[in-house]
């Protein structure tokens, strides 16, 4: 007999964790449903999700021309309704045309398993003129999110605990998550709060030959930029510094980049790794990954996304090919969004003034929203929060009082964790602790996204205020 | 230094195989761009894939109502667009403001990880109906396809080769594609070709026996029903013995059902296992996966998918949902499709006549399609074809004469592989080796589907008639 409990299945898999949907996420499902039933039952009449990347749901409006060309493909018979015209301009129509001429069986049939070869060729050229280097459609995966092409690189390049990548911390816990369930080794290298959330290469270095000394096989380095969770973005010359570094020692390089439409500060703008290697002549493997998720456009649950892997042994391409085909192929209208994100509207086009009006409202509000959280943050007792200049979230460093850390001792939940469960409680607004994402011992963090609407996150900063003031006076010393 | 190269990768993803889009299928893309340079290059003008279950890449149009709700969800301004009640009919209208009003952020947000509550109760509707038994939602995971289920479970059960799987030889290759990939034991049923493809529980225990002398833990048995790539529906009272079979030796059935819409022989109908469960009134964990792409509708593009988990542990949904968590959701556009398949337009909706008018239409010509494939495939020398009795797929036997197989052994490839890479070469149909699939040791067979549009199939059989006659002349002794 083999019944089957959490005690006898695969202990990879119950050790990964994943703050970002975790415990208190969960409480907060239970209590919407709990003001739902009685909506006196809690001091707030609605619960704000600052737990995950999510802009839609916090009411942002998506962009027109995107639905526009998805309405079309979906169902191309509207393409001969009268009046159509009137609803769905002129260079929309045109691209919904040219994709469905282009995709056997349109929208309703599997691709090839990179993606169809239009909708690839589309992103190739977008990051060609991204980037003023050419970008070669075999070296392209479409996949259903950013988080797939991490799977199938992961579950590649791991085979038990010595093949080690290393991984910023904090960092995005989908890293962590891969690397638990696949069995490998986390490598960790801290990044510099009190100068920005900066990268140090030395420390890769050290990190990098400890971990050889003790016999790992260091197998990739995973750079988030702009950053999740510290919203930090890499300057050039670090950039120049990382790559040299992948370059000395032989790892490959991936690069997060989900937030490189996400960038506020002054001064600050986006560069790709890919563009830093080739501007530098030189010739190391690398991966990047992109998601219709992120951007200021927030397309989350399209689950578009792509890998672009260059520089990589063939046979090593020919393997992630074949686990890309065990899926079959990433959805339709995710493939479409993500070529569309790579190839917008541009001037002269009939949806350009719409296009640019809505992405511009958007990222002026993220710039003054992020601004407005921040500013906020730094006001509180023993609170301290980096400029969050680029991607969605802020990642504040609370000192939490020493008996409040006494208590927590009891609860059998990290002290970070159980601060943020008494702010959902307290207040309905959900973020995610520290320890989810990893941080220096001995300090707390919390991660928050700053996408509640414009006329909501003052409330947010309001209620956080309140809240962590009367934390204060109940733990002060 | 450790450069990546296919020999220091994870040897699991190296040994795992995927031949629905292998070797053979790579060079039809090939001779498919040859053909567009040179039309004149082959003895044919188009490359037809009968290697996958892909049928609106083969022409067959989209259900009208699955799209026209697609695209009011994502382009929700259309419902107020001018004469929009020509196009759209009030039906259509009502569900997609329904979903709409029932979807925090519309199909551009996240939604939890197992899918929107309110699609999933649409799902859990439709079993419901489906089997006179109720379905709880919680138990049900929306996913991208119905192979991303399988990847979840499979990650589960297995830690390594001391657990075993009882799969059906032949088989859809995702099972045996996962088992290699977790490291599991893939432990074969055969199923006995010249009853149908029957399925033998005496064989299922047998097996059993055998694996935990062998100090093996059965963790679950996998039926495919319709089978793939057989076509071969089960009867009741073998799926009775089958329940009755998991229950006395406490192993989880994983019944993958995604041909449930798809049965064209006489006197043959679907009974899900779990209505055969609940009838039975035992108690035993059973999964069942269901899918977008598959059904008479195809939407294969969307990757839509779901799995039911009953009668399993909690700590074990847990993990479950813990993993779908990692990868935030599935698509949006696939749970809609999904919802709406399990509760399609009813007598008296507005879109029921043309709804049943198309479903019809496709149903009765896939039935004779299939008909065709076969009866074609039987009066080939030397192939025997059992009836496709629902899916789409036949899967005969050739008797491959003895100078090809010695021909063959010097190839590098499989004997029935170097058949069907000919048949390609000599025709532009594309098919699966048996040996993609399992079979018997010294039997060679192909999986085609019996997809090609109703004005193409003749041509198809009449190609193949003709390769055959050619090989079989060739290598007569």
């Amino acid at each position: 007999m083999s019944t089957i409990t959490v005690d006898n299945i695969n202990a990879k898999v119950r050790e990964m964790q994943y703050a970002v949907r975790g415990a208190i996420v969960q409480r907060a499902g239970e209590i919407e449903d709990g003001l739902k039933a009685d909506p006196s039952k809690y001091p707030f009449d609605k619960v704000v999700y600052c737990n995950i990347g999510n802009p839609q749901s916090l009411g942002q409006k998506p962009i027109s021309f995107f639905r526009q060309v998805l309405a079309l493909c979906d169902y191309p018979d509207l393409l001969l309704a009268p009046g159509i015209e009137k609803t769905f301009p002129e260079d929309v129509r045109k691209i919904a045309k040219d994709i469905l001429d282009n995709t056997t069986g349109g929208t309703g049939a599997y691709s090839h398993s990179q993606g169809v070869a239009f909708m690839r060729k589309m992103v190739a050229a977008g990051i060609s003129d991204r980037d003023g280097h050419p970008c070669d459609v075999n070296d392209l995966w479409l996949t259903d999110g950013a988080s797939v092409g991490c799977h199938y690189l992961m579950k590649t390049l791991i085979t038990d605990e010595r093949d080690a990548v290393l991984t910023p911390i904090p960092q995005y816990p989908l890293y962590s998550a891969c690397l638990a369930l696949y069995g490998g080794t986390l490598l960790p290298y801290y990044l510099r709060e009190e100068q920005g959330w900066a990268l140090d290469v030395a420390e890769l270095k050290s990190q990098t030959d400890k971990a050889r000394g003790e016999g790992k096989n260091v197998r990739a380095l995973v750079i988030i930029n702009p950053g999740n969770p510290t919203g930090a973005a890499l300057g050039l010359d670090n950039q120049k510094e990382i790559v040299q570094f992948c370059k000395d020692e032989g790892i490959l390089l991936v690069a997060d980049e989900v937030y490189q439409e996400n960038v506020y500060a002054e001064g600050k703008s986006f560069t790709s790794f890919k563009k830093v290697v080739r501007d530098l002549g030189v010739d190391i493997p690398i991966v990047s990954l992109n998601s219709t998720s992120k951007g200021f456009f927030g397309e989350c649950g399209r689950r578009g996304g792509y890998m672009e892997v260059c520089g990589i042994d063939k046979g090593v391409a020919e393997q992630l090919y074949k686990l890309s085909s065990v899926g079959l192929c990433s959805n339709l209208a995710g493939q479409i969004v993500m070529a569309l994100v790579m190839k917008p509207p541009k001037e002269g086009d009939a949806s350009y003034p719409l296009y640019k009006q809505e992405k511009d409202d958007i990222l002026s509000s993220l710039k003054r929203r992020a601004v407005t959280l921040v500013n906020g943050l730094n006001a509180l007792e023993g609170v301290s929060c980096q400029e969050a200049e680029g991607a969605m979230y802020a990642f504040p460093k609370i000192d939490l009082p020493a008996k409040f850390l006494k208590e927590a001792e009891g609860s059998g939940m990290a002290p970070d964790a159980l601060y943020c469960m008494r702010l959902l409680e307290a207040t309905g607004i959900v973020v995610v602790p520290g320890s989810g994402f990893g941080q220096v011992e001995g300090t707390w963090h919390f991660r928050t996204t700053f996408l509640p609407a414009e006329a909501d996150i003052e409330g947010v900063v309001q209620k956080m205020t309140k809240f962590h003031g009367d934390f204060m006076d109940a733990y002060r010393n």
